[in-house]
């Protein structure tokens, strides 16, 4: 993506209110289109996607990050420099399983969910954030980086946090290279 | 709306690229579910109205700004302050009538169209970005103001400007007093 000289960072910055406010219309809108919880969910995933593998170019550009050499400098780069610059936060990052491929992001503030007081009883099963999911795995993939992209805890459903799950699906000659 | 001192301004600012990218995820959403433009953008600037009833609050107390005395520094305000604070760029105004009432908002550059290169040919009459007028209009009516809020031009469909009209509509008491 070529981007003018003269065109500054600066004028990339909005606030977020309307934009989570947007947000939460599309939601409204696919649970009027989808009576399943789950329907809503993994169509907010899919259109997550879509819009990962588009943004990925924007994030390279604008962060001027170098390649990461491993997992771990993965997610911190995803909860440092990629939340930060599209949410306004910053996730703490745990790395949850022994073999280094599954990392949980957790939020204590969910900018997303600034205007939505509780989920309503009848969509308990809604994973209200999933675009986020869908976001991180398209991007990912964008860097051969195959993962799956889950909502562990949601503060929504009562959860003490927010915990967005990611697990780094190992390539096949990753597991040639182990043997 | 009350807010902690503790936050700062700086903690609302988001890239708009997440944004952009999701409001044509809800757009590509309602072509799907409305076969009509017209129904497409009636549910947009619906959409918009709601976000705008709620936005005016934020807008009110992060701007801080003093009420306004005319309509012509209303349209300032929504030019100068509010687009620049929730899509980063400032269009310019021109008063289109004599009576004062109508108004012109110009975008020289659309940031929600950044990811769009053309309308597709089945979908020449939609209005993209509607939703903007539905916020603008229901933010104004928050304050007290009725107003109609279209897109007169748009370079989406091929306009050498964008341009959304405002026509503020007296009040009765308004039109008492000219008499």
């Amino acid at each position: 993506m070529s981007r003018s000289p003269g065109r500054k960072q600066e004028n990339h910055k909005i606030s977020r209110e309307l934009f989570v406010l947007t947000y939460g219309a599309l939601v409204a809108q696919l649970c009027k289109d989808y009576e399943k919880d789950e329907d809503v969910n993994a169509c907010l995933d899919r259109m997550g996607y879509s819009i990962g593998i588009r943004l990925i170019d924007d994030f390279l550009a604008r962060s001027a990050v170098k390649k990461c050499r491993s997992y771990s400098e993965t997610a911190d780069m995803i909860a440092q420099v990629a939340f930060k610059m599209y949410l306004g936060v910053t996730p703490s990052v745990s790395c949850s399983s022994a073999t280094g491929n599954e990392f949980s992001l957790i939020l204590d503030k969910n900018p997303l969910v600034d205007f939505v007081e509780e989920l309503p009883a009848e969509r308990a099963s809604l994973s209200y954030c999933n675009l986020l999911c869908g976001v991180i795995r398209g991007a990912l993939e964008m860097v051969h980086l195959a993962a799956e992209v889950t909502f562990l805890q949601d503060r929504l459903k009562g959860d003490p946090v927010t915990e967005i799950g990611i697990t780094f699906l190992r390539k096949p000659e990753d597991r040639k290279h182990r043997r």
